[in-house]
């Protein structure tokens, strides 16, 4: 067992964020995590340039000429993160020892906002015969209005100590909430990932009496579901997975005595920043109202973390000069952003989604620390893209260590030890 | 739980030192360890070149080009050491691992030896009003003198069942050691951290007989001292904190099987090096007595800790060309080191400081190996410098793996597994 001290004279078992807790204090810098969502690419031929450095950007360049690069690995080596994990490991918490489940993701994801009585799980539309048997797990891969109209015929269904929140995701899925006091989410899947089999009844995975209770409760809402849809076509049936709890992580304000606040136009993502206690802002649409949300909050906020989908989603379609022309449109407001004078200013992803793969990879992703407070400069250096990384001064390192960089700049630690 | 098997069949629990012991051997190399207190800075303006890049360092530029360079955490990414946990990595243990308390460290640091008996705290003298109500928690931040003379006012003061040792640090501060058997630093801190309130009585953190007895101990002492000076000005009351035993860390002799030695000039680093079980060399004033001193005792020991104190005190005064002179006075001795012909040179900082920021600071440390025994060169290494060293062999690697890079250079480690 490892323990901090803390100034007060007590003692905590050691972990990185209660290493972070005991070394922040709270200043009056501003501090910008830009992150341009699946960043990282691979060059579409031996010798070639990647989508970031194949893009026209000259002030992401020049930024990168004046501050520090390196390569960030958001999970570890070799490992492949979802939007989930990447974004953890951005905001200082190591997505090998925060978890967060999948039902909870869904419905973060849809932006819906779960209290700590709430267990969600991850819906699948299925088909079932006569005999309740699969016959398709995906129930044909139904549209999302189609999911939206059978979210709406089993929407009013209730239970007795509990309330039931179901809202669709997209396609075949969507997102069971029960909401109440003494439930558990220790429950088994229901879907036996294949077709030949019933859905599985819902078992307690512990002896606790909220797991017996809750798993009383969901079998009876999948009877009444199954009852009220059984006569559907192509969905007459769901499955369920991916039970959590709302993870309750430690706050950014707790952590790093930050106040943040996030500028996202996807769901998910505001999703992600509000369970580590960011402010969100919402009704952004576009990178514009992102930026203008920015200025107009610059002084309520110490910290502010802005998200750019659109480059992760022309890598997942394999579109490497629309992933370029994504890219250029972020350089282009990134003076505005320098404008606003802030301490620090870290340009990243969450992950890399090369266009030739068409998905998430395992490569690390360019990062650039930048801040007017400290001459770096680097003669190897010419501009933003992951040879460049290569040679920078950050070298490569995990993402969970971003926060400690970035409150360092901003002088926002003090030393470990006398 | 990871567990090494032991050459007699047996098993332990597998932890870095323990790694390192179970792979060391002896043999006849000699291994130097220089360390410039402080040694990484920071340019004065974007382009420009650090402390070290600035020096004219022929002698580090040739070991450069001949060795190995790389840059160390000596905590971790983005954490700004203090000189104990800077230390403690550089000799192999990791600072997060092992914490050494404050009071040990400013008993440590004004050349007190601990034994396993001994309770220690760091104090400050206090000014409190007629009430016992402090007023100035460093009594007017009384000088060293003044401390002294406030120490020798109390200095015979004795509490039944336990020897006491008090001795004056710096201005306002200085170290109380109890001595004795079935003592517990299980302690409060007694200085309430602002003005207004009575220092606290100090109470047991646990539920000990010995915590229990040695509050009462130190409250006794409390009382003869508040008795004996609450007639002085500025200082008449004392405050506690960091309470701590000295750590019992494994040795140099256990883990590497190496006889080390430390010549150092400042008591603090003198200590550090005895904590870990280094015989010390006293009576040393200057870098003329070190390298001296280091040639004559070279036949009697494996591993030499040379420390240099003055690159971080210029540092840390803001004097970037007063650093620069430090570095190129040790440029100078270096010849008679390596005149000596060690097997393995290794020099490098505990830490940061860099001129610009006048503090410790979290940035990564420039190492440099150099052996004669195997060649390595570098064609992209011109010198000793920060940017030299992010091109180097070793990369960036926290400091806790460098004694392995040293006793592995000195063919001082065998093969791991079969």
């Amino acid at each position: 067992m490892v323990w901090y001290y803390t100034p007060d004279g007590g003692r905590r078992k050691m972990t990185d964020l209660n290493l972070m807790r005991s070394l922040t204090q709270s200043n009056n810098t501003k501090m910008v995590l830009l992150v341009m969502d699946g960043l990282g690419g691979l060059a579409r031929e031996l010798g070639g340039a990647t989508e970031l450095e194949t893009a026209f950007t000259p002030n992401l360049d020049r930024l990168a000429r004046e501050g520090m690069l390196g390569l960030m690995h958001p999970v570890g080596i070799g490992i492949t993160p979802g939007s989930g994990p990447g974004h953890l490991g951005l905001f200082g918490y190591d997505p090998l020892k925060y978890l967060i489940g999948r039902g909870v993701l869904e419905a973060v994801g849809i932006g819906e906002k779960l209290t700590e009585k709430d267990v969600a799980a991850r819906g699948n539309f299925c088909t079932v015969d006569l005999d309740g048997t699969i016959i398709d797990r995906r129930a044909g891969r139904i549209s999302t209005e189609e999911c939206a109209r059978m979210v709406s015929l089993i929407a009013d269904i209730t239970v007795p100590g509990a309330e039931i929140i179901v809202k669709p995701v997209r396609d075949y899925r969507f997102v069971l909430i029960l909401r109440g006091s003494g439930l558990s989410p220790a429950l088994n899947e229901t879907d036996p990932q294949k077709v030949g089999l019933k859905p599985f009844r819902v078992v307690p995975q512990d002896d606790s009496e909220e797991a017996s209770r809750t798993s009383d409760l969901v079998n009876q809402w999948v009877d009444r579901v199954s009852q009220r849809i059984k006569n559907e076509r192509p969905a007459n049936m769901v499955t369920l997975r991916g039970w959590a709890k709302e993870p309750g992580l430690p706050t950014f304000a707790d952590i790093y005595k930050i106040r943040g606040v996030a500028l996202a136009v996807y769901p998910m993502y505001k999703g992600l920043a509000s369970l580590v206690g960011m402010q969100l802002i919402n009704g952004l649409s576009n990178l514009e109202e992102q930026i203008e949300a920015l200025r107009e909050h610059w002084d309520s906020f110490d910290f502010f973390f802005v998200h750019y989908k659109y480059t992760d989603s022309r890598g997942e379609d394999g579109d490497f000069d629309a992933k370029v022309g994504e890219i250029e449109k972020v350089d282009k407001v990134l003076p505005r952003i320098v404008d606003l004078q802030p301490d620090v200013l870290v340009v990243t992803g969450d992950h890399s989604t090369p266009a030739v793969l068409k998905s998430h990879s395992w490569h690390p992703v360019p990062v650039l620390i930048w801040t007017p407070r400290f001459a770096r400069g680097n003669p190897w250096v010419s501009g933003f893209g992951e040879s460049d990384c290569l040679r920078g001064a950050l070298g490569q390192f995990n993402a969970a260590s971003l926060m400690s960089l970035v409150t360092a700049h901003a002088l926002r630690q003090v030393k470990y030890g006398a």
